[in-house]
C-alpha cells in the first residue's frame, strides 16, 4: 500500500494551523448581539491538498482549521456571545462530511491526524458550552451525512428541517467501510443515548433518518417545518442565551497572529522555541519577563500579549505543527527557562481573578492545550534543569510527559541555581485530562495519600530529591550521569517501533476512568485506525478507493 | 501481506475448545484439601499449529484452552478449593509468554482471536476470585516475561523469588514492536496502579525489573528468598483460604464431555443446534424438557445434565467454535424453542437457591458465556418467533443482539401460539456486561424510567407489540413482512465490510461506562489490532518476523 504524503495546494510545504477570519474561505462568522452565526459555505476549490474538490460542503483539514479558529475567537474576541447558530450556506445540504476523495488519497498518518484534530475541534465546541456557557445550536436545513451529522452531534441542540427529504445519517459503514470516527458512534451511544439496536439500524442505513423518527430515536432534538424555521431558531437562541452566564457587556481581546520565525533548525515564537534535531523536537517554554498586571482590566489591556495566553497559543501551534508536519520526530522534549516564582505569580493572579471571563477563558485554553499534548503521538519527555521554571501550570508538562528527569544540584561550571519544581492550586483540578482526573490524580491512582502529600507540598520550592521523593519526577540524576542517561534513553526511544510506542503511550497515559471524551480517542479512534489499515477500506479494491468509480468494492468476507 | 490460516497440527481441521484433564499436555492440576496447584509445564511439541515449538513455557491457544478448562473445573468439580497456586514446572522460568514463532506465522484473524480468548481466560481467573472466592496466588520462580507476567497479573497475589536474576517484564514493545495486549498495559495501570512514568520505564525495559524495585513499583506483591519460598507460599495460601467463603464440605460435579455431532450442515449438541448456511450461523437453543429438580441436592445430582448448565456449556462451545473456525460467518442468528414458563421456572429455581454454591457457579458461568457473546465479532441477531422461549436468562440473548425481530401473531398455517418474551429478576443485574451494567440498563441509558417500566413488566407474558412498546425488541413484524425483511437485512449485513462491522459493533454494544475489563477489549485490544496490521510489527522486515533471525527489524520511523 503506497502511503506517500499528498501534495499540499499552492506549493505549500507545511500544514499551517493558524487562520485569519478575514481570509476564511469556508466559513462566514457574523455576530449579532449575543448570537453568532457560523455559516458553513465551503469553497470547493479551497482545498488543503491537490487532487479533489470540496463539493456539497464536504471538508478537509483546512476547513476544520478555520472552524477551530472561529470557535476560539468567539471565546476570546466575542465574550458577549452566548449562542452559536451553526448553519449551512448551501441549499439542501448541511454538510456531507469529510471529503471522500481527500480520505482516499491521504496517507495513513494524515488520516489519523485529520481525525484527531477534527475530534478535538468538536470536543472544543462541547467545552465552549460546558466551561464557558457558549452554546451551539445546529440548524440542519438539508442533508447532514457522516461527518456532517457528527458536527451536529457536538452541538447542544439539533434542529432538523421537516421538508420530507432532509435527513441525518451516518453512512460511513455502508458506503465507505469505515466508522463514523469523528466521535459519531460514541456520541450516538453516550451523548444522545440512542438505544443500541436503533443505533445499529441508523448506522447501517445509508439514506439516514428524518422527520418524527429522528426525534423519537433521539437523533435530533426537534423537527421544524420550513415555514416556521427562522422563528423557531430565534426562539431557541433566546432560550439558550437566557441560560448563559457569559458577560453581556464585556469587550473581547484580539487573537493577533502569532509571531513565528522558521529556520532549518526549528521555529522561534515569542515565548517558545522549537528545536528540531536528530528526530527530537525540543520545545523550550520561557517564563514571564515581568510581574503579572495589576488588575483584570490590565490583563484585558495586554490581551494576546498576556504571558499565559501568549505561551499557550504558541505551545498549541508548536504541538500541532509537529504532529502534522514532523512525522519523523520520535519524541518531544520539554524544557523551560525563567523564574518559577514569576510563573507562580501568574497562576495566583489567574486564581485571584477566576471569576473574570478572560481569566476563565485562559485557564480553559490551557486545559485544552494540555489535553492536546496528552493526545500527541510522540514520546513526551520533560527535562527539569537549572534555570528552568516548571512551576504551577508549567509543571503540568512534567506530569503530561511519559517520563521526566530532574538534575540534582548545580552543573559543573554553571552558576545557575539547582533546578526546582513547584506545585500550586492549579495542579489539583484546573486542568483535568480527558479521563476527568487531574494529571496528578491520574499519576497517583494507587494511593490517594500520595496526592495528599503533593497537596501539602504546594507552594514549596522542591529540589530534585524532594520532587523524586514525592513521586513528581521519574528520575533525579546527578550531573555526572545526566548527559549519558538522557542520550541513551532518547536514542533507545527513537530505535523502537513508532507504532508500538503510539499504542503503548495511548494506554499508559490514560489509566483510571474513561469518559465519553476519552472513549472517542480510545475505543472509537483505535478501532478506526485499525480499519484505516484494512484492505476492505483502503486497499485497491476497498470501499474508500472505489467510492464513486461505479465499481463495487471487493471485500475480504472474513470476520476478524 | 499473506494472511493464510496456518496448518493445524495432527491433521486437524478445526480448533477444538473442549479439553479433558486426563489428556492435558501443558498443565498439571493437583488438589490438596482447599489448595489446588496449577503447574504450567508446557510440552514443547504439543503445539496447536505446525511450524513452531513451545520452548520456555511459552504458549499458544492450545495451552490456553487447557488453562481455561482447568479454571472452570476448579469452580465446578472442586468447590472446596479456595486457593489456586499458579506455578511453573520448569526451572528458572515461569512463563515466556505467547510463542513468538506462533504469532509471527499466525493470520491476523487468529492473532485477534487468540488474544481475545486469552484475555477472557485471564478475566475468568479474576472472576473466580471476585465472584466465587477462588483466589489465585502466582509464584514466580524465574522469568515471567510478556504474556507470562500478564498471566501473573490476573492473580490476586504475585510472589517473586528473590534470587538476583528472576524478574518480571513486558518486553513486547522493545523486542517485538507490539503491545502487551493480554491485558498487560491495562492491568499495570488500572489494577496494579503502577505510576504511569514507571509503567513507561517498565514496558520499555527488555530485561524487566526484579527484587525490591519490583515491589516498590507495585509490579509484584512480595519478593521471597528461595530458601523461604515454600514456607511463604504455604502461609499466603492459608491467609487467602481463610478469606474464602467456598463450601468446605461440598462435593463437585463432573463437567462431562459435551455430546456434539458435526455434519456439513452444522453441529448438533444436546440442547443447542448450530446450522451453518449462506454465511449465517443459526444457533437454536432448546428450553428445558422437564420441570426444575425438587431441591439443590437434586440439582447437584443432575450435575452437567442440569438444563441451565448444559445449555450454557453448549452455547459457549458453539460461540467459540464459530469465532475460531468459521471466519466467513457474517452473522449469528439466535433462535429458541420451548416453553417460556419452564425457562422461567429454572430461573426461579436458581434464584431460590442462590446461596447454593452450584447455583452461584451456574449463574456466574452464564454471565461469562453472555460476555463472550457480547465480544463475538459477528453481527448478532435474535429472531423471536412462535414456539420460542426467550424468557429470563434466554432473553439476555435478545438484549445482547445488535438487532432483534419479533413476529406479531401467528404464522399463516401454523398453529403455534404467538411469540412471547418474558422478563425476570435475572434480567436486572445477574448478568452484567463488561461495562458493569446489565444489558437492559445498557439498553436504556437515555431514560431510567424505561428500565423501571421493564422491571414492572417482569413476569408478564409480552406479545410482540408489548415487547416493542417496552423497547425490548428492535422491530415487531407481521407475518407478511417477516421473511422478506429479515432476508433483506441479513443479505445486506453480509454485503458490508466485515472489518467495518467489527468496529461498528465494538462501539455500539458498549455504551456507557468503561471498566478495567472493558478497557482491555477497547483501548488496549483495538490499539493492538492496529499494531498487528502495521509493517513495523508484521511486515517482512518487521519485528515479529525478524525476531530470532539475527537480523534487526527495519522500521518506518514515522509517528502516526
Amino acid at each position: 500500500m503506497a502511503d506517500a504524503e499528498r501534495k499540499l495546494n499552492n506549493g505549500k510545504s507545511r500544514i499551517d494551523f493558524q487562520a485569519d477570519p478575514s481570509k476564511y474561505r469556508h466559513w462566514k462568522l457574523t455576530v449579532d448581539g449575543d448570537v453568532a452565526t457560523l455559516l458553513m459555505d465551503v469553497d470547493e476549490k479551497g482545498t488543503l491538498f491537490e487532487g479533489y474538490e470540496l463539493k456539497l460542503n464536504s471538508y478537509d483539514l483546512g476547513v476544520d482549521i478555520e472552524l477551530a479558529d472561529a470557535i476560539e475567537r468567539l471565546r476570546f474576541e466575542h465574550p458577549q456571545v452566548k449562542v452559536i447558530l451553526l448553519r449551512s450556506g448551501k441549499p439542501r445540504v448541511f454538510c456531507a462530511g469529510a471529503n471522500i476523495r481527500m480520505l482516499a488519497g491521504a496517507s495513513h498518518a494524515h488520516k489519523v491526524n485529520f481525525c484527531k484534530f477534527t475530534n478535538e475541534t468538536r470536543n472544543g465546541i462541547e467545552d465552549a458550552s460546558e466551561a464557558s456557557g457558549l452554546f451551539t445550536i445546529c440548524v440542519i436545513n438539508g442533508t447532514a451525512a457522516g461527518g456532517g451529522y457528527e458536527l451536529a452531534l457536538a452541538a447542544d441542540h439539533i434542529m432538523l428541517i421537516d421538508d420530507g427529504s432532509s435527513a441525518v445519517s451516518l453512512p460511513e459503514l455502508p458506503l465507505l467501510a469505515v466508522l463514523p470516527g469523528t466521535g459519531g458512534l460514541t456520541r450516538v451511544t453516550d451523548k444522545r443515548k440512542v438505544r443500541r439496536d436503533r443505533a445499529d439500524v441508523f448506522c447501517t442505513t445509508e439514506e439516514g433518518i428524518k422527520g418524527k423518527r429522528a426525534v423519537d430515536w433521539r437523533l435530533v432534538d426537534e423537527v421544524v417545518p420550513a415555514s416556521k424555521l427562522e422563528e423557531a431558531v430565534a426562539k431557541r437562541a433566546r432560550e439558550f442565551a437566557a441560560k448563559s452566564q457569559r458577560p453581556a457587556g464585556a469587550k473581547g481581546i484580539a487573537l493577533k497572529p502569532l509571531a513565528r520565525e522558521r529556520s532549518a533548525a526549528g521555529v522561534e515564537y515569542g515565548m517558545v522555541s522549537v528545536e528540531l534535531r536528530a528526530r527530537l523536537a525540543t520545545i523550550t517554554l520561557r517564563g514571564p519577563q515581568a510581574a503579572p498586571p495589576a488588575s483584570a482590566e490590565a490583563m484585558v489591556e495586554q490581551g494576546a500579549e498576556f504571558w499565559p495566553l501568549k505561551l499557550a497559543r504558541e505551545l498549541d501551534d508548536a504541538t500541532l505543527d509537529i504532529r502534522a508536519n514532523e512525522f519523523d520526530v520520535a519524541a518531544i522534549v520539554f524544557k523551560s527557562s525563567g523564574d518559577p516564582a514569576q510563573v507562580l505569580a501568574y497562576d495566583q493572579f489567574l486564581d485571584a481573578n477566576k471569576e473574570h471571563w478572560l481569566a476563565r477563558e485562559i485557564r480553559g485554553f490551557w486545559k485544552r492545550v494540555l489535553k492536546r499534548v496528552d493526545l500527541t503521538s510522540r514520546s513526551l519527555v520533560a527535562l527539569v534543569e537549572p534555570g528552568s521554571c516548571f512551576a504551577g501550570t508549567l509543571a503540568e508538562l512534567v506530569f503530561a510527559s511519559d517520563r521526566s528527569y530532574m538534575l540534582i544540584g548545580k552543573r559543573d561550571g554553571d552558576n545557575k541555581p539547582p533546578a526546582t519544581l513547584a506545585l500550586a492550586t492549579v495542579n489539583f483540578g484546573a486542568y483535568p485530562m480527558s479521563n476527568g482526573l487531574s494529571r496528578l490524580a491520574s499519576r497517583f491512582l494507587a494511593d490517594p495519600t500520595d496526592l495528599d502529600r503533593a497537596k501539602a507540598a504546594a507552594g514549596e520550592t522542591l529540589d530534585a530529591e524532594a520532587a523524586e521523593r514525592l513521586g513528581l519526577v521519574t528520575f533525579a540524576l546527578d550531573d555526572i550521569d545526566w548527559e549519558d542517561e538522557i542520550r541513551v534513553f532518547l536514542e533507545e526511544r527513537a530505535s523502537f517501533s513508532a507504532d508500538g510506542l503510539t499504542g503503548l503511550e495511548a494506554n499508559l497515559r490514560f489509566g483510571g476512568p474513561e469518559t465519553m471524551e476519552s472513549k472517542i480517542f480510545a475505543r472509537l479512534t483505535a478501532w478506526q485506525n485499525w480499519i484505516f489499515q484494512r484492505p476492505n477500506a483502503v486497499g485497491e479494491e476497498g470501499a474508500l478507493k472505489r467510492y464513486g468509480t461505479g465499481q463495487k468494492p471487493a471485500f475480504d468476507t472474513r470476520r476478524v
